[in-house]
């Protein structure tokens, strides 16, 4: 009698970027009974005709979106969240991208790598919610149309920059609804450096030389670095203002240790000839260190010859700068 | 009547490794009219056969070594000089293989690349003369038996740890009396530690990368760590009791700015999948900062990245850990 509705209405969710992340996440949120639309370059007519099937270790199941857009619509109706998977990438305004169906109480979830990667979209839409996510999941788009979720999944969602809300609160009840563990946190800012403990030393690392994360292990040297950089992520985040929990670096590496052999996003994309986020993983932290103060001389190295590779590579040609752009999100 | 003969008897060389270098510099100091034998493993038959040919911007010449061994003799004369033009690398025991041909009277020629290489040798054989020597050159072993020399040529020498002796002077005019122009350096010691403000930032990031010197400083961020490393460098050398020439850092930049796209010895070998110069490079100027407790984080990083990288490699079926095994150095 006094049951208070949870979905006083239909959510309305646009999933900009709907690779492997934004694709697998938008389509939990379906599941979970939201009203979810979809924003698609490359896999537009496959996704339009077919929508997106998902073989996932959880059990497959199918996503038919409520509308596929090939760029961000003005939409008929308010959107309550945009869905931003998006690689984090120089080229790429996520604000610019998304300006169009960003209404007065759209809140602006992030689902991306890296390290202050808010702040922009932050000062974009400076009375608009933003959600930052993290997401610890293993999932490849295998096909247009098509996802594959090896493991994990579970998401970790905060108000930016700091705090929760209502609509944090909501969203992280649809993700429960539908299966996805999904921790709620008042400094996801500080779980960003947290991960970053991780992907700031392997992704790197792993993507120069073509190697896993046990053969990085196996080697005295490079296990040593990688110590000295998770450390020094360690510092950075401190001065940045987001002390990292004591033992935190141990608890890093003692998982990988334990963890089956398993290859980065950074490499995967090198060897796919996608672009990497190399200024999310580690021109952010770098330019953080700067920014406070702070010698960050292993995370420098590490990106003074990523910088490299990225200027190496072939031209994208398939990459535009302009507002309607859209590149989907990466695993 | 009064005029002294310059080289009273025929001065005998063992040349150990002629791979470019080594055969190069043994090939002039033939042509200066030295007794030239060589040891070499897997062009045996065919310098036994014909000798070397030396294609050389200063002009072509053959060279016809005195004696062809395929391991290193127990020779019938002692040897004044035993040149060793082999590479540095863990699996090579300079001391051991060349012990057969040291007599009493025999200085010990290092022509070899890196930092800290002497040591080892000058401990196992204590009595007898330890000569240091840089090459700066490229030239390289286009077939067995044949070489390319392409451009410079010049050589620095010295005497381990430091000061000159007769036998580093009588070298040295062997070299001029054959067109190769030759430094005899009082501080053999500081002169290693400032090519390595050279080598120690361009091998590693030429190779990690497969891109040229101008590729390499045409991006802001790299030339930025080839500077920082190469600061660090000269940290570590004045550490070790061997300060390098203020403004050094600024004219190798200058130098490098200047000169023709340039491949780096350590991306060559890799490309040719031969062993790397890793430890001589870089593990050894890491140790010695260490030792002298200070922080290389810059070389430490390349240094753990360059580790993986020999870790992935094949493994060397060619190279054998004992005695007599002889492989040729590298350009």
């Amino acid at each position: 009698m006094n049951s208070i509705p949870v979905f006083p209405d239909t959510v309305k969710i646009l999933c900009v970027g709907v690779g492997a992340v934004g694709g697998f996440y938008g389509a939990r949120l379906a599941a979970a009974g939201a009203e979810v639309s979809v924003v698609c370059r490359s896999d537009h007519d496959t996704v339009k005709r077919q929508g997106i099937a998902i073989d996932s270790i959880d059990g497959d199941f199918h996503f038919t979106p409520h509308a596929v857009f090939g760029q961000v619509p003005k939409p008929v109706q308010p959107m309550d969240y945009i869905l931003v998977g998006l690689k984090v990438l120089p080229e790429i305004s996520v604000s610019d991208i998304i300006r169009p169906a960003v209404g007065p109480n759209t809140a602006i979830v992030l689902l991306q790598n890296g390290v202050e990667i808010e702040e922009s979209v932050a000062k974009a839409f400076p009375k608009n919610e933003i959600i930052s996510g993290l997401a610890f999941i293993c999932v490849n788009r295998t096909a247009p149309g098509h996802i594959r979720h090896l493991c994990y999944g579970r998401l970790t969602l905060g108000l930016y920059p700091q705090g929760r809300s209502d609509k944090v609160d909501q969203l992280g009840r649809l993700f429960e609804k539908s299966r996805t563990p999904c921790h709620i946190s008042e400094n996801v800012v500080t779980d960003r450096w947290q991960k970053l403990v991780w992907n700031a030393p392997f992704n790197p690392i792993s993507m120069l030389v073509g190697a896993n994360t046990r053969e990085i292990l196996e080697v005295a040297e490079t296990a040593n670095l990688v110590e000295k950089v998770m450390e020094e992520v360690c510092r950075v985040a401190a001065a940045a203002g987001h002390p990292l929990p004591p033992g935190i670096v141990k608890k890093n590496l003692d998982d990988t240790y334990r963890m089956a052999p398993y290859l980065t996003s950074m490499l995967l994309d090198r060897q796919a000839g996608r672009p990497m986020e190399v200024e999310a993983i580690l021109g952010n932290a770098v330019r953080a260190a700067d920014r406070c103060g702070l010698q960050a001389p292993y995370m420098e190295t590490l990106y003074g010859i990523l910088k490299l590779v990225v200027g190496q590579s072939a031209p994208r040609e398939t990459w535009e700068r302009g507002v309607l752009t859209i590149q989907e999100g990466g695993g």
